[in-house]
């Protein structure tokens, strides 16, 4: 698992790099590549996956965006505080995070900012370039896991879409792990399907929407009737707060629905509300209610509730995405990778919804980027 | 989906023919094919087995052994005072039950009963042969939906056994819906093996463990580390009652723990308790609490709350199971049909134990059923 | 339990009278009266309510108000056969009901209705004076148990509270099941205090906030620090459709956050949703989540799930409400009648917030309304 | 809440004084006594216990009995490792808990020892003697926090009864916060009856049945009907352990199930399981699943989840018996407390069984201690 000295350095540049899951992200890597913790819930790291020629974890070198100045080392402490990150991880992993702390640079727009939205994304993209060339990459792979912003309402640039636009000016390619609009601007659609890269997103599926995109197909395959499907997710944290905003839970909440219409065959009665409690922090409990017709139209009833870490939860998949797009792009795949709807609540591309169809598509997407004998990279 | 005049008949044989799940199979076959209620549940009633020469619901002539002697009608009125069976059910399928009710014949060995296992296999083996002529059956197959039986201790063929040698001897396909022994006794295994029949089960899947084989996967292909999945199941009813003897408990339990094993890698920690609560009656409700690590050991947990009606649940699937061992018999299978896995939980022969891979098997099963036009049958 | 021939007969006029609550009211008392069913609900039915004077089942009279006019015979019909009135009732108590049903007037204003709201009071003021000579009551006893109505924002008095002005004009006591406005508006206070007629509500406490105020006090008694309470409600039935307003939600959940805010010392994080959930149709499920602090800052968590059919936990508090209201009338009790605290979310007058004091308050009160020596009535 | 220099100190005796709950209650009483954490769970902290002469937390000396001897400070950090302690407390409080591992002494008999149990008695006694000289203090009392032992099936003195005649003999009033014997031994009972020391017990009510004090009246109160109370306990630690010895649990078990009879008026139907589940650690989860009936027979559940910390919900209720008992001590009240049953599932003496009753008859208690006027004791 480790990097040979020849083998080429990977960039992660993270969106939001000062918030919980880019902290992470950042000290999982480190802690998991230096041994203090097995690779748990890092996909790539098991056996349908050896041998395609993914970056080494210890290749990683990350940086990012951010809009805050808490240092990463001080945030880590704080995440540990809460319980989120293992206690003595940030001391363990101090090096790792300061150097990482080191590559980050001022997001914005921030109050009182004048430059124009292009002067934003030129900005940006020489953040990249200069990233890239003064630590000697191979490539870098822009991944937004910036808190969720409201669905843009005019036809300006929200700020994710800013980041994306640099990304692709800057030769990057790009991973949404949020609902925020990113590449999915009309305004963007053009150039990023003749820049030749390829991306992926929308929104990570790290919970509730997991459980549906296995449940769902199970009522389908058994011929079960679901009648209603109603859930409610209690969370702090920077989600929490972000997403009690009603225009950032709906942008969510279509991603939640979406999979159940694909997988029932029609969407079901039932709400889906994010609700912020402080209290939690970045624990977040997200409790299912399905109500559904057997055989002559007996009621049943199914409930599930989820309680996980956040952070937890989406940082490995965010090292899995980086790796295995930065692996389609030396191989030259661009456009759309539908083949990680595995990932997302709202998949880029065609693609089953299903959580099993989904896994099968990875793998076989894996296979594919298998290094052959015939061709070395 | 009606049966046209030249249509063969098709026995359906239960073991148990008096129970719930029984009276639910005659009074919900009956339902359907008038229209009365839509095929929910019956996954053989959905798409993918359109055009598989699959025996019509309507061409379905139920018969079977029990050893209580109340008559179907009666034991439908009961269940529907339940909630079991829909009010006003009974009395519209009255003719349908009342038929059914006169092809019971008296199961065995009943206290003080004399004749020896050979004997009551052969009277058994009498009944059915009897049955298939009288009625004109194209062929009957065998379903077991007695109550679990416990373990067997001694070398002697448990009640199950008898029953299923019988099936053998007649020349009819065997289903084994319970955990009980059936074929599975080391003394019939030649015999079902030489028979040239198609034979499946064991213990249909229909609540906690039908959950498992869709969790379990996710947490596999999510590279999450289940440390413990616990669970209670609470029912009422006959099965309440039979599975509070730890015997029967033990065989029920065996089928709910190898999903986990297989889907997982290893069995995790955790214990599943079977409670016999006669206030529920015929529903059941099954908690499971399944904790686990995700990236850097963060504690987690998912628990789920199924409340269904067990007769409900397991009697589309008997329907299902009549119909495909039905026709695989037409087709010349023989032996154990492990595509049907995605039935039981404790499938014969080699499968795969997550769903979605069962349901994929199972429709790759219904293809190879399906009428081709240079094989009329 | 049955009425003697002298024994004063006592009406109740319940303002819905033909919703699934008020259905089920007249139903059950005809049921509970008849022996068909133990008064299981009834709290006014067990021992320490023996001896106080309460009028009995037998003698209560049905009759009220309503806007839609579908019969109460067929609206039984229709409730048993979603399961909320047991089968067979409706025709065993159909007599019952067609004489309620006898007892109906129209409610109003309906859409075109031209009448002022002075008229509308005196006519349904004469419909109430009407119903007591007719059938030659002791007194009538006015009941709520219509739809929730969204929080008026004029000054204009809402439907609730004409039929509450109606009751004092007619001087009948005054009983409010729902989060209405009733009697509780600016314009009625001064009648209400001078018509020394007593009244009690507001909001039938029947799941959720039964649940809340037997755990709020164990928090508080145990020390424990309450950090989050969430909840959502789902249901269909009227109700459901009606709190989907959000007004009306808005003035049901007030009743819910006080008795946390009375029972914690302060109100805690955590919000309710109420959900429209039609598929449940009369049946309703609370979860709550409860997130707390215990020794050293530990966290917790408790969780509840409350599955309880509306109108079956409603019906017998309405029964209990009548009788105590009509015997508090008869002793000649004015004002609000703070010791029913037990019923409700948010009761008149001053009185504790746990349901254990407030049961030990109803059960005092009980004592006050007994039949002594040196008073007859 | 700091002790001034003339307050007499008091002795805390813990059998079982290096487990997690007595690591949890020294570390944490020095932390509340240091503010490093507000007072959460202590019952004696709130205001109807203020004024009553309870020994300030400041003023407790703690020692004790165990088999085993990881150190204190060590056993500390280990729970802080597993989250039960915060972090950083065993630091903070190293001096209190080095100096109350000074005073914990071998308790036994272990494995070869051959001493009788009058000898193991008398060596007991004597280091309770020893403790209270040495120590200066004005009283000592004893609390059980072992393990919980198995039902007794002989007549020899179990472990737990050894500790409690040592007690007695010592002069030191007795706690028992297992459902282990102490001084419920037939052998006991006129040596403590004449001791003319105050004693109470048994077993902590620290979730399941603590959440069923309060919801049995519940249903009691609004004459519902529980057909059916299941629960299953989740634990881990070395409570898990002990209790997945069926001896061990059928003792736990009886005092949940009283709780139940008490409240409702008859045991309904529904088991309780206690699983061993090493993976939780010292946390713990409960499921309830209560099935009732409501008016007409509705049926309807109510489902709990409790999701505790085992060592955080027991050690401040220890604190609250110590300073409560050591009270009733020095006011010369003798014999069982009953008016202590808020904080057990088995009380001794009589009292009520509903949490609401019992918080009464508590804060009355501590009205009787309180310092009067012409009683400065």
């Amino acid at each position: 698992m480790s990097a040979s000295l020849s083998e080429p350095r990977v960039g992660v540049w993270l969106i939001g790099a000062r918030g919980s899951v880019a902290t992470t992200v950042i000290a999982g890597c480190a802690a998991v590549t230096a041994g203090l913790h097995p690779p748990t819930g890092i996909v790539t790291e098991t056996a349908p996956f050896a041998g395609c020629g993914l970056p080494a974890l210890s290749s990683l070198v990350f940086g990012g965006h951010d809009t805050v100045d808490c240092p990463l080392p001080k945030r880590a402490e704080a995440l540990a505080a809460e319980g989120v990150l293992p206690h003595g991880l940030p001391s363990a992993v101090a090096a790792e995070l300061a150097a990482a702390d080191g590559e980050i640079r001022p997001g914005g727009p921030a109050p009182g900012d004048t430059r124009t939205a292009a002067q934003l994304v030129d900005d940006f993209a020489a953040d990249l370039r200069d990233f890239v060339r003064r630590r000697g990459l191979a490539r870098a792979i822009v991944v937004n896991v910036a808190s969720t912003e409201p669905t843009p309402t005019g036809t300006e640039l929200p700020p994710s879409s800013l980041y994306a636009a640099a990304a692709v000016q800057a030769g990057c390619p790009y991973v949404n792990f949020t609902p925020s609009t990113g590449l999915h601007h009309p305004a963007l659609s053009s150039a990023a399907g003749s820049s030749g890269l390829p991306y992926a997103g929308r929104d990570g599926k790290t919970g509730q929407t997991l459980l549906r995109s296995v449940l769902g197909p199970m009522f389908a395959q058994r011929a079960l009737a679901v009648r209603a499907w109603s859930g409610t997710n209690l969370l702090g944290g920077g989600d929490g707060a972000s997403l009690a905003d009603p225009g950032a839970a709906a942008a969510k909440n279509a991603g939640k629905e979406r999979v159940l219409a694909d997988t029932l065959g029609a969407a079901p009665e039932g709400e889906v509300h994010i609700d912020d409690v402080p209290a939690l922090g970045d624990w977040k409990t997200a409790w299912d209610h399905i109500a559904f017709d057997g055989f002559l139209g007996t009621r049943m009833i199914l409930q599930t509730i989820w309680q996980g870490c956040d952070s937890a939860l989406a940082a490995p998949l965010v090292l899995d995405l980086a790796r295995l797009v930065a692996r389609a792009h030396e191989k030259g795949l661009s456009g759309p990778l539908s083949a990680l709807g595995f990932y997302f609540k709202d998949p880029v591309g065609d693609g089953p919804s299903a959580l099993g169809e989904q896994y099968a598509a990875l793998t076989r997407f894996a296979q594919q980027l298998r290094v052959s004998p015939g061709n070395p990279r």
